[in-house]
């Protein structure tokens, strides 16, 4: 979940054009959805800019892309992107 | 996103007894997940206690829920259940 950014018409550039790619290069990655326009709350416009979901295997399979050479190079470009902070939440789901 | 409550076996209990079935009467809900274990962040522990994900077919369905009687008294639950506070976050989304 990525803050809004400093500049968000440079963040929009270099994610899709250089984030998603090195995202997707990192073994394991089974879904990886996007926020599609702005991400709200029940009060109004959220404090993020945009929201990725990245499904993987299990929490085992997380660790092991997060330690990879390519999962560096995508959570170096993490950094790189953002200028208003990013929360990173991990866990495993279940159907309710 | 719920952060720690102040009695969390009381919270998942209450949390799956009454919340999961009153959010399953919510009309348009399409897909309902929530997370199974702790909700870690890449530095360690989280402050959020549970993560629930629940798919619409479009933002328009998701406030058409929110004002259906269904949707208002899962809603009052949310507010007695998040002792710890709890942040929604709604948004269309993509394929990355």
């Amino acid at each position: 979940m990525y803050g809004t950014p400093r500049d968000t018409a440079a963040f929009d550039t270099h994610y899709s054009e250089k984030h998603i790619p090195l995202a997707k290069k990192v073994l394991g990655v089974r879904g990886y959805e996007v926020s599609n326009g702005p991400v709200a709350t029940p009060a109004g416009p959220s404090n993020y800019h945009l929201v990725a979901v990245l499904q993987f295997g299990d929490m085992a399979a997380i660790q092991k892309a997060f330690g990879s050479p390519e999962g560096q190079a995508a959570l170096a470009d993490v950094q790189t992107l953002a200028t208003g902070g990013v929360d990173i939440l991990m866990f495993d789901t279940r159907e309710a």
